[in-house]
């Protein structure tokens, strides 16, 4: 059995107080991780959540994943009902998944006061519901939830949980800090207790650990030290309280720092536009300061050092960023150097490696962009008509040009709030006016640049505005800051993300929408 | 010799990007510090840093500490330099501390190729400048940088340095991850070998550990549980690149969670008042997901679990919240029940218990209000108002009703946007109109709400905007889905948060902006 990378930041991560995944979010941090190489994705808890239900219907025919296999988390059977009874259990068989985790009650004291059964109970309630799900052909994961505040109080329960799961036909029992209190020499000594006393081997066992003794990191390596092969995490350590442990540290701690190969060969180097994506998903400023994957991660205060830095950079970093997809001067972003934006180029099909004053170019425009609150980690399509801006031969087409736009948003007297737009524009010599009302003030104006412009462009019908996302940076400055708006739009079997950066909410959504009109059309023609 | 808690926010914190503390500053985090119980405050580098020297000669009128000794940071003498003729030296003297931290460098590598002189030459260094400060009668630490790095590839060296700095005199030899690579097994590994190499019994040895494999808490365990005892940090762990260990939390884990008594009594209570002042003088807005110490370190969303937190809250909690100085907070969330809708309003000092049929009305009107996008988890100004709108003797006094308000966004001919709102209220029984405009609509808005209010109001002009957050949910539906809306105000020494949802992100401001100013001058009349 080789190592199980396990992430739940689509059920546990999402228990973070504002984080609030949409379906197409799921789906999308879905594919990231896949990319990082994690094994096993636990996409959420069909049945309980409605969304979560939608999430593995969904997942079945529009994520093609390469190394990980979906997990649906739910709990064992009710006290006192018949497993095939239960409709939360044939839910979980219903998402389809070749995984299941299952959570279980671990603490004797849970059992009697939260769940409110016997011991004996909860027991069986993990028996019937594990061996019913292994024989519908499912891999099981149980959960053992608060298992180590549980142990160390009673370990003769903790142990029987254990040895009844995998009697069962659990693949792996977790053993979960729920309230996040250990530290790594208690993870270790109970581990060491647990396996001495049931004589179940160390690669039966996973480990869940919440972060709130700031050691979740440090208990998931303790554990992985100790023999266990399964080992739970959250992408940037998003969870409740403090969070969960973060999966990118553990990982890179795993194979830089101990030389374990967990990830698929080339998935490492993905960490840092893997972590800052999902961040942007999740509307969550990146952490600057994070282990390994933040912008600061690598970086000096230059002083005393900066010479001798320079010299043997190695010396004053812990790892060479590269591996993990860092860099080490500070960035704005991981994009903003021209060797990052050269390689990001050739992704899109654009070759500047031949070209270095266009590469100089662009790298400054992304420089001078960034600077002012731009960030094109999460706007591909934004990205590749700033770079064939640059190159004569691939500039996009230009659908229109602006001559002025007026929004009103009124509430009335009588309570109505009403918006409404109209554009001037001109497009291909013709100078067009277009009005239209919208649910809010972006609405109205993506409303009335399509009425404008459908007459010329009707395969715009076949476009849709499939999210919109607004973060403000430098909070500090409250409405006045700057606003960042990504959009993302849908048509043709594809959908693209653009983005727009300005002091007035409305005129960075414009900006968004224009760039996501003429990235669409100029597809659209090709 | 009991444990040393040896802080230094104001030398090694104070390199974290972004931070710049004044000397007025540093006199305030050395204060608070103090009330925190540590037993040494580095200061600051005198004679290399002039606002440290400046420091240092006010600390000694200015600061009447009680528990804490300031130390000042410099380095060894220069190579090929008397000890006495090294102004470096004469500086850290002339600081007038009572005892001095000397860094060193412990790792060949850097002697080599960053300091440039022969290996004994840097023991030289090291012997001579500690019997100096020692014979000038100051208590001394060594600070042995790289030391971990430079005793996994040559322990003969590592040992040699901390034979020679206790050989001279030093009081303690402190092991410094300066890179911050370690893992606490290596951690463990290291002091183990090194104390029987040498001889020298881990209670003369130091830890000082950095984050970048994000364990430097645990490390800084791992090391007091081979015995040392005196551990270095920073207040929430503000350090270079990821940081240095968090010293709060590793003081909570030690007492805590290890039975250690490190602070004096009283103390351990006043964590999150002094974490948060000191980020408030450091400028760096508060990590709520900090263990112990942040807001959300003890919040739970309430949901299927609130009445079971009810009954028994340390079920769930690691330790008891207050013990930090900290409160269990609980989300008002999606999943809102009656039971964590009453353990929400006695935090907030409106007791439900005796009022069954407003507890169910309220439940109620936040059921209904979450499903319809809103969310009362970060917004406790809203939940507040809405709670007491409900109980007639302590329903919150209306400011003013509305007319109608209208909002205008331009994007100009000449490029220029441009956002413009008018407000039609009545205020205390006078109807009024009022204009303004902003950097974008919904600064507008606010301000053009102020100018109507001020002349009635004026205590409004204390409030500011402190943040202002948006975010669209049901993100499948594009710009036509619900915007959320959560404002922060802050004034009269405190801050608020209110929540506004609705289509039309001006509607959903609007509705944020009202509550915070009803919430702000309610509270300002009381």
């Amino acid at each position: 059995m080789t190592y199980q990378v396990y992430d739940t930041t689509l059920r546990d991560g999402a228990q973070r107080e504002g984080i609030s995944f949409s379906v197409v979010d799921k789906l999308a941090v879905a594919r990231l991780l896949d990319e990082f190489g994690v094994g096993f994705i636990e996409g959420g808890w069909p049945g309980a959540v409605p969304k979560d239900t939608e999430f593995f219907r969904r997942a079945r025919t529009e994520l093609n994943l390469r190394h990980a296999l979906l997990v649906a988390f739910g709990a064992t059977r009710k006290a006192g009902v018949a497993v095939a009874d239960d409709p939360q259990v044939r839910a979980l068989l219903d998402a389809e998944t070749p995984a299941i985790a299952l959570v279980a009650k671990a603490d004797l004291r849970h059992v009697e006061r939260a769940l409110r059964t016997t011991p004996a109970e909860n027991l069986a309630m993990i028996r019937d519901t594990v061996a019913h799900l292994v024989a519908e052909g499912r891999r099981v994961f149980v959960d053992g939830e608060h298992f180590f505040d549980g142990y160390r109080t009673d370990p003769a329960y903790g142990a029987a949980v254990v040895e009844t799961a995998l009697d069962a036909g659990a693949e792996v029992m977790v053993l979960c800090d729920t309230n996040g209190g250990m530290l790594p020499s208690q993870v270790t000594a109970v581990i060491t207790d647990l396996t001495a006393r049931t004589g179940v081997g160390p690669e039966r066992l996973g480990i869940h650990c919440q972060n709130d003794t700031a050691c979740a990191v440090a208990n998931t390596i303790a554990a992985v030290e100790a023999g266990v092969r399964h080992f739970q995490g959250t992408a940037n350590g998003y969870g409740e309280r403090p969070g969960n442990a973060d999966l990118f540290a553990v990982v890179a701690n795993l194979q830089l720092k101990l030389g374990i190969p967990v990830l698929p060969e080339g998935c490492l180097e993905q960490m840092v536009r893997v972590s800052h994506a999902i961040a942007e998903i999740a509307n969550i400023a990146p952490d600057t300061h994070q282990a390994y994957a933040g912008a600061a991660a690598f970086a000096h205060k230059a002083g005393l050092h900066a010479s001798a830095i320079k010299v043997d950079p190695l010396l004053y970093n812990h790892v060479d960023p590269a591996v993990v997809g860092n860099d080490m001067r500070i960035l704005v972003t991981e994009m903003a150097g021209r060797a990052s934006i050269e390689l990001k180029s050739r992704e899109l099909g654009l070759d500047l490696a031949g070209r270095p004053e266009t590469l100089s170019r662009v790298t400054n425009r992304v420089k001078e962009l960034e600077a002012g609150g731009w960030s094109f980690e999460a706007a591909d399509a934004s990205f590749e008509l700033l770079v064939r801006s640059e190159l004569p031969e691939r500039a996009p087409a230009k659908p229109f040009t602006l001559e002025s736009y007026r929004v009103i948003v009124e509430h009335r007297e009588d309570g109505a709030v009403v918006s409404e737009a109209t554009v001037k524009i001109r497009v291909r010599g013709e100078r067009v006016i277009a009005t239209a009302e919208g649910n809010g003030p972006v609405n109205a104006l993506d409303e009335a640049l399509r009425v404008g412009l459908t007459r010329h462009y009707p395969e715009l019908r076949g476009f849709g505005l499939a999210d919109y996302k607004v973060r403000i940076l430098e909070g500090s400055q409250g409405t006045g800051a700057v606003t960042r708006v990504l959009v993302e739009t849908a048509g043709a079997g594809r959908d693209w993300t653009t983005v727009g950066v300005h002091h007035n909410v409305v005129e960075a959504s414009w900006h968004a929408l224009v760039d996501a009109l003429t990235y669409g059309l100029d597809r659209a023609h090709v």
